[in-house]
């Protein structure tokens, strides 16, 4: 039986304290849900939180990178995914998850809600950037779902999965 | 010396009567300036609408497919580039191009813009979605350029290139 | 602590009885070390075979499939990255795996070699077929280990890691 | 209607200097059959010579690079497609040409040979490495045709195209 993947994507270098905050909170929820948690891989921003936040309570990490170096992967992927393509490694970690949160907004963020609606994937939103909330619910009403805190995204991420 | 490329992004099954309208125009112009069109290739939308434009004034165009099929290219596409790659070739449009104008909107051509502003390249935004204009415009306000038709898309592009 | 991932790459559709038998006996003897088994994940051949073997005796088993598809996934499979990118996603197969195990003979897994040597990783050659032992060693007379049966393959692998 | 595309395929640094002056009569008379010159897009070794070659005559090359930087690219290239996705670009440089020269031999010269094969392509082989020939033919009888010099590969891409 395949495991369900979760994946949370968000900023690198540009993600904000609340940004960091809410992605170790969801990779520690998503951990104690026993889903596996799937991320950009990098040793920075949303990535290495969730990655960090999911290993505090023994969950288990991938990072899909986008390069082929050992250099500049978070300490908290078990399962290094090594794409060597950049950002269209992006519609992979998109592809490989049964579901996605954005967590915080950024152009990579942003490229992979886009390429995740675009793949008719359900993507939870949580952020403060009001125009990505109103862009997005616009574009796929039905994929979208807007919400304010960790607890709610993955209380909605359970539903969408029943 | 390598020659100019320009990228035209917009919606394929989706597109709206005026999307077409404005990407063959756009083709048209930008063959007319000696620019190359590139595209996603496919038969459809305005991808083809934009390929069609420059073939009427003999341009030259080369269409990033996202499969390896004969079927379903643009019959206006002279170089076909197939990868195989799904949607993770619109990385390779907007990598590929010197700049890049979305013309409409939807979830391909939003993916295409934020890989474009993830690599730091231009783009000029030409359509009737709000939305989109204000959210692309705070994320990257020196990379975007807002347009209401498609002689300013080119004279922007003009100014860009210089 | 990052797992050690080893790649068994392989005949699909045009696998022989004996390298099923080989690739079956790598999975089981693979999961016994602890090692994560990587294959390209569809339910034919030596990627199969492999995966069974891993599942046997509870290792765990990552899928790099070409498709976005959930038909045609090896059920031995735990973790499934979807790539959509065909057999382009013979390089992250190889990139991603500490080491890798050509397991039988064919036009994708000597794509799988090739790209391995290129990124200079350590292959293990374990097949009937002559003439791909004497041009692969020949090319890469460092990287390359032929070996006559599975225990000799596992041993082999054991020392390269060391 | 599209202009038929063959690609050639050789080492970069490892090139002999036979390789070289092969590549670039193949490329001069590639142009002079009004085909389209596709390589790596490299400034090195067979693709940089083919690419001169091609010029020479006033041919048109396409280059499909593997990372996404102004740097290293052959002069020669008219058209640079930027993938930024390292030897996984080796795939769509066999997907999108007509049929394939290789043009010497190495390990990624090699993955090119293979996954032409896995793609049912029609691939040349040009060069004194005798056991990558034995190898190949052995591999697919059907597809391989192995020729003394770029005078034969030509003829044969010619009968190949009827």
């Amino acid at each position: 039986m395949r495991k369900i993947i979760i994946g949370v994507m968000g900023p690198g270098e540009k993600a904000t304290a609340k940004d960091l905050q809410n992605a170790y909170e969801l990779g520690k929820l998503i951990a104690q849900q026993q889903w596996i948690l799937l991320t950009g891989g990098r040793n920075v921003g949303v990535m290495d939180a969730a990655s960090k936040g999911a290993k505090s309570t023994n969950g288990l990490v991938i990072g899909i990178l986008p390069d082929d170096s050992q250099k500049g992967i978070s300490l908290s992927v078990d399962i290094a995914i090594f794409t060597d393509m950049g950002n269209a490694r992006n519609n992979i970690n998109v592809l490989s998850s049964d579901l996605v949160i954005a967590c915080g907004m950024g152009a990579g963020t942003a490229s992979e809600i886009a390429l995740a609606l675009k793949a008719n994937k359900q993507v939870i939103l949580l952020s403060d950037d009001v125009e990505s909330k109103v862009f997005f619910q616009k574009m796929s009403p039905n994929n979208i779902y807007v919400v304010d805190g960790v607890e709610k995204a993955i209380a909605t991420a359970q539903t969408i999965l029943k």
